[in-house]
């Protein structure tokens, strides 16, 4: 939807008044915070709630809305560019259409992990460039969750082919999407709620949702049988926090550092709440619905890598900004590559190799 | 050194009235904020003094003092005990006197990396039985930072097998020092400043001390030539602020919040800090000075696997308490293994597959 349209959309069903400032009255800020998840997503938004009042001693209160409650999914970016909400939460590789750079903030087939994203982030230049990017929006953006590396993806039969993806009709995101495509696969993007109907009816073959926990709660168990490893396309998967930028620019250095604080504790929590969530319902897949457990050969993953580094190069060089970021993040993934390859990589298959731990 | 022992070693050379209460002038509460760090490992504490003074509106602000300036390296705990300081910034493992269960809330061999250390505390009882432990010492603990995986040390010859291990001399920390200890090496628990010298004299065959970025600062390339990894003894070195319990439990809904909130961000941001210092010194360290690189084989990993397992369980049966620390820390591990193997640890070794990505 164009800007224009939207606001005129918005206009006609959201209350004038909203479309003013944030609310204050009795030195209180109240603060719209619409998200693109439905209700049961509520973990990251009620902790940073309770942060900004605790910490704002209640000056500064956050209000939440789910997916259709303001603003449906997709459209919480255009409100709070224009105002009519003040925050959002949800994954910046639904702003692609409006620049192909969004997708580095969110994830990259073959890319950072979420360890890798937020120092880069942080330390390697990537804060400054979102904020450039977005400022562009009347936005100013925040980390404010990873899933950590996810699955593969649900599969109605074994793959074991680049061959078996020509003709598949299978749901994948962002660049991983692109990957699909170029190994012949007929992309589909539906809506979370249509992915187990679309299985189970035939019109799809196979489709990624996230990981373990959004999948069991999802049902996908329920319409496919083999569930594939690694996530190649989503190594990181990050969240977003989007402020209208007006906003931000006019809270008090206190009011921004609370946010901020906030923010990142959420990040910080988010990504323990998955790692936590997705290791206890691994086990309730397989063990309690005998899901099929598959990695994807080293074959595949070879030549998935080979189209991904093509993806990321096509979709980086699509303007001169987005080379940037491009240039940056790639730049980052290098150098971390060779560090990470003889610490976190290293550890992780020396603690798997078999030798009585347990005591 | 002893409480009380301590306790008047202090008084005689702090001035009485930083005995006191902290310090509250014009509304204005001053926190001091000692460190077991030399002047130069200053990243976390500004950062964290920013966040407060920033999100407090100065209401709070910390004063900083390193290793030696108010109160020795070792004796920040008991400083902060005692409220001669207000907070410290420290690594647990250097309580192991006082209980053996502090171990697990700094590192453990082939025991949590980062990610799972935070996911444990936030998530899976870690923070509350840490919060137990320390209230004995009248002390509110928080995670305050994650070098990430160590590497496994310098050495002044190749280690090609266990035997080589007897009768070295060698700085290790740690319960990763007890796992060399029945390895038949002589365990030298020397400061910092004196690995190096020690190192050229002969007197130590090899030493662990950190990461390429400490290490390269540190010297330690001119003294040794193999750098050996992955530090299987430490995979993920939680750094702690530690806070004055009493001091803590005075303070304001908000005022704890504002701690809590730039803890969080500076656990955070130091994580990434150390990813992005490591991956920075690591070709130096290659390139520029010739180190030799070098991973402990397989066998070798086996049987530091098995050891460790059993200077776990010894430490982790100590006594009831500690016995609660273990049994948590393992069930959280056994059930975080099985979801990283085919997570992080899968998506790191396709990552590693000979493929062109670049463009």
């Amino acid at each position: 939807m164009k800007r224009r349209t939207f606001l005129a959309a918005a206009s006609s069903t959201v209350a004038a008044s909203t479309l003013s400032a944030p609310a204050i009255s009795q030195g209180i800020r109240e603060l719209k915070l619409v998200q693109s998840w439905p209700a049961s997503v509520t973990y990251a938004n009620a902790l940073f709630a309770r942060l900004i009042a605790e910490s704002s001693d209640g000056r500064m209160k956050i209000k939440t809305y789910s997916a259709g409650e303001l603003v449906d999914a997709f459209e919480v970016f255009d409100a709070v560019a224009e105002g009519i909400a003040d925050m959002y939460h949800s994954a910046e590789v639904y702003w692609r259409d409006r620049s192909p750079a969004f997708e580095f903030f969110n994830t990259v087939p073959f890319g950072l992990t979420s360890i890798e994203v937020s120092a880069w982030m942080q330390h390697g230049g990537g804060q400054e460039l979102w904020d450039e990017l977005s400022a562009n929006f009347n936005i100013k953006p925040f980390l404010f969750g990873n899933t950590g590396v996810q699955m593969g993806g649900w599969y109605r039969k074994e793959m074991k082919s680049v061959e078996e993806f020509k003709g598949l009709r299978i749901r994948y995101p962002g660049m991983g999407g692109d990957v699909m495509r170029r190994l012949g696969a007929t992309v589909v993007l539906l809506p979370p709620s249509e992915i187990v109907p679309a299985m189970k009816s035939g019109a799809l073959d196979a489709a990624e949702w996230s990981g373990p926990n959004y999948d069991l709660a999802s049902g996908l168990h329920t319409a496919a049988s083999y569930y594939y490893y690694p996530g190649f396309h989503d190594p990181g998967n990050a969240n977003s926090l989007g402020i209208n930028r007006e906003l931000w620019n006019d809270l008090s250095a206190s009011e921004r550092s609370i946010i901020a604080t906030a923010a990142e504790t959420t990040l910080s929590r988010v990504t323990g709440y998955e790692l936590n969530a997705r290791m206890r319902a691994l086990p309730v897949l397989l063990k309690e619905h005998g899901v099929q457990l598959r990695k994807f050969d080293d074959d595949l993953l070879r030549a998935f890598g080979k189209i991904s580094g093509e993806v990321a190069a096509e979709v980086g060089n699509s303007d001169p900004f987005t080379r940037r970021v491009y240039e940056s993040y790639m730049n980052f993934r290098r150098l971390s590559r060779e560090w990470v390859d003889i610490s976190e990589r290293a550890y992780l298959n020396a603690r798997d190799l078999d030798f009585p731990y347990d005591g």
